[in-house]
């Protein structure tokens, strides 16, 4: 008999078990088709009824008006990285970036290859232990865009709701790792994209929500398979979607709204948060250095005394079935990812086991 | 109590029932981990050992040698439409296409865009109810490689393993409707791409096959999703991979291999295709007006004497529990779909049915 076992992976990651409860007792007959939903053509009915109610799910769960389209691509949060300035990208080929760790370091790679993405504000100086201040942000005049990063998975930072900077350029979001963990407006944003495989299902789908007049900037020449305007014009099924990937992804949205909705989601998280960094704070053992006020709900990250001691946490955490606590590789330490399906009592074992980690020293 | 379904879906299509319970089976602990496959780290030991045990598996039934890579990346063949010229042409920019239908026309259009595609052969005159000559092409001298698809899920069509021209140009092959359907010869072709879709598994994952001298050709500017060297740098884990799909890729290549591996599925195959081609040149009712040696063992296409009979004959074949059988929306018509994972039982349910509609005009 197996002990329980908690996933704390930064993604793919936990789901909620509801999910996988319904996935595999439909698994031979998606709606009464004799058939799995894997093997369905994505032109029959049933599956264009799928991708219908997974879209206006998402539009009711985050408040989407019908002045966005909501689009289901491939390729990761990465992919659009590059389709972003593709896209946007107007006459000046600039834009402006909000660089906050790894993931924007990336964004603004792919954004220089197609034209110029302007340093706007940086927490890089600060080892992006804090999200710089965005109210002395100086925006560039001709800038196509301004983009930011909502939640850090690796720095363990985030961008919350409160501190999204006002501004009249059309401000792009890559909220792969917190969409769906607290109430974002979605009016302050031109575009928000995200990678399923954090809070919304598996990897494999990437939800784009863009405000309708950028979908007329999409220029021809680009990859069709990136380009925004074509493949709102074929419902997001330019080519063969990956049609599981949204199933789940419908499945998990049901949860989050039978679940009480994003506000829910977002009490939720806040409470999971919180008894994990007051643990930490109150720790002679454990240490956050992330500012209070930026520190991520989703990836807790802390560190023991040095490297070698956070790799024996990590270890004996697993023989406890405490999965996947090693930081990112890129910045060692513990990571705890507490995404929206993890439940109170993953967080509670992680505290209990840290406890008794230390009384063991 | 349901009747017995038969799925001709072209893609997503039919997947083996053997697979299916697999995945149920092991739906909520994979590998003794005691959480999903979907819920694992792709960074994780039981994950990187799923993707080498895919990639043998593969090389192992296609017979690919050390001299390639194998990669798995996403957005399906339409994204290696873009990728295969982006990565692959040199300073002239220049490929040889040979036209085929529908999935050529999309690819031409994407080389298009990067450089110059030329038409080195197309079947466009004969309305691509055959292959055209490829013993009389002549290639451009200056062409960075030379593009076919060797099955033609909407015209029906198929350039099969004998008929693969030999040039000196590295040859890029679509296979993603024939792959492991026959034995090709990997060593005629420079690239081989697929969507995993109709004989590999479920859509979400594209593998592809690259001679290793061919990886130097990528350029850094292209965006990183794209580039072959970067993916291959990386194990095919540049970005979190679509895991699930891969999972199941897995798990067909495992099914392909326990069932005679891909020789077995071609005396399969033909055996099947040739029943239900002979049944069709047997009937005065239905057509199919392929050239013999240039029919597709994967779509075979016919049509009933006008468009609103095709329509009635779909219609009542779903009635009896054959579904997708529609023809693709671009030609009309009827198409059954006979993948790997469909059994010889499928195509004799499909002739027993084809009698009786005929009987009851």
């Amino acid at each position: 008999m197996q002990n329980k076992v908690y996933n704390y992976s930064a993604g793919p990651a936990v789901l909620p078990q509801e999910v996988l409860a319904k996935i595999q007792t439909e698994l031979f007959n998606y709606e009464g088709m004799g058939m799995s939903v894997m093997e369905i053509s994505h032109r029959s009915k049933p599956c264009i009824a799928l991708f219908d109610e997974t879209e206006a799910l998402l539009r009711k769960l985050m408040g989407i008006s019908e002045q966005y389209s909501v689009l289901f691509m491939q390729g990761g949060a990465r992919l659009q990285f590059a389709a972003v300035p593709l896209n946007l990208f107007g006459q000046n080929r600039k834009a402006d970036y909000i660089h906050t760790g790894s993931w924007t370091k990336y964004a603004i790679a792919e954004a220089n290859k197609a034209g110029q993405a302007v340093i706007v504000a940086s927490g890089e100086e600060d080892g992006f232990c804090k999200i710089p201040d965005l109210s002395e942000m100086k925006v560039s005049d001709d800038a196509d865009y301004i983009y930011l990063c909502t939640n850090n998975t690796i720095e363990g930072t985030a961008i919350r709701p409160t501190q999204i900077p006002v501004t009249p350029l059309p401000l792009v979001a890559d909220m792969s790792s917190n969409i769906l963990s607290e109430e974002y407006d979605v009016e302050q944003f031109g575009l928000i994209f995200a990678g399923a495989q954090k809070n919304m299902g598996i990897a494999g789908v990437t939800v784009v929500v863009i405000r309708n007049d950028l979908l007329e900037r999409s220029p021809k020449n680009i990859a069709d398979m990136l380009n925004y305007k074509l493949m709102h014009s074929k419902q997001s099924m330019l080519n063969t979607p990956p049609v599981f990937a949204v199933y789940v992804l419908n499945k998990v949205l049901k949860w989050v709204e039978e679940n009480g909705g994003v506000a829910q989601m977002a009490v939720r998280n806040k409470e999971k948060a919180a008894l994990l960094y007051d643990f930490i704070d109150n720790s002679s053992l454990y240490q956050n250095n992330i500012e209070d006020s930026d520190r991520s709900l989703m990836n807790v990250i802390f560190n023991l005394p040095d490297a070698e001691e956070d790799t024996r946490f990590a270890k004996e955490a697993e023989k406890n079935g405490l999965m996947f606590l090693k930081g990112h590789r890129d910045v060692g330490g513990i990571r705890a990812s507490i995404y929206n399906a993890a439940p109170i009592e993953q967080v509670q074992a992680l505290i209990e086991f840290m406890k008794k980690y230390e009384a063991g020293r």
